[in-house]
């Protein structure tokens, strides 16, 4: 199965694709969409949805996994971040994928075992369990990577129990 | 000129279109696009985008004007209205609508001439002002038509001042 892990932003939406093949997980790509702050705000949302159409189309997953809003943030972010999330799922939902969210801490206990573990850690086992040489940079697409192992970490629970 | 005045929200979204023609506005329509608490995330968002999308090509607007998020809301509302605002904003630009947002203190100055009046007094100014026989139902589509008329406002003012 195909997963594409998506770290939504206004300014920079990380992106990350990977393939779960049995016990398996494999880093097919992964990076980020960026917008430039002095676009209007309808264009920068644009851009963003049609890149993830282009992602999409280009390495057909069959699951989209965003991760749900941390609660604790401010307002301001809160509404971009919305902005950003509203049209990624557009994105999913126009080609037919089914959409998945996930907790910053279902995300971190899916990855390192350990709901509050340190970003850093979180970093480290991404590149261990898709045997990175170094972990994917910027923050924003590991992330996404990060979401998407959340993912398949969970199917494979979720085979095991029912 | 046809001005798209639109109140975004997930559960419901108000919209009212209306016609600037010189001195004078008209209405032209106005109501809300409903979206089941039931629905997936997704699916909501795209019944906006949709929706959004047909009124466009059926009024054919010059523009769309958005309000902008009262920064006092709550995180998780933020969310979810930043989450339809995307999808709508979208939806202008994909349709190469120029998009303008204005807060709701400017929606009142301009509608009431005063910034901190009643939802009340907006709403029977509204109904004043488009030469309707009762204040617009629901409080999303008379929003909605404010922030139409505020747009249309603004533009006379600035043929004025400037």
């Amino acid at each position: 199965m195909i997963i594409l892990g998506i770290d939504p932003g206004t300014a920079i939406t990380g992106f990350g694709v990977i393939a779960h093949e049995g016990n398996h997980l494999r880093r097919i790509t992964y990076g980020v969409v960026r917008t430039e702050a002095g676009l209007a705000l309808a264009s920068r949302l644009s851009r963003i949805y049609r890149q993830i159409q282009t992602i999409i189309q280009e390495y057909r997953p069959e699951v989209v996994a965003v991760e749900e809003l941390f609660f604790n943030k401010n307002v301001r972010t809160a509404l971009a971040v919305g902005q950003a999330r509203g049209v990624i799922l557009l994105a999913a939902e126009t080609a037919g994928l089914e959409t998945v969210e996930y907790t910053p801490l279902q995300v971190k206990q899916a990855v390192v075992g350990y709901g509050r573990a340190e970003k850093q850690q979180v970093q480290e086992m991404v590149r261990m369990l898709l045997c990175l040489p170094e972990i994917p940079k910027p923050d924003d697409a590991a992330d996404a990577l990060a979401i998407a192992i959340c993912h398949a970490h969970s199917r494979k629970l979720s085979k095991v129990c029912y």
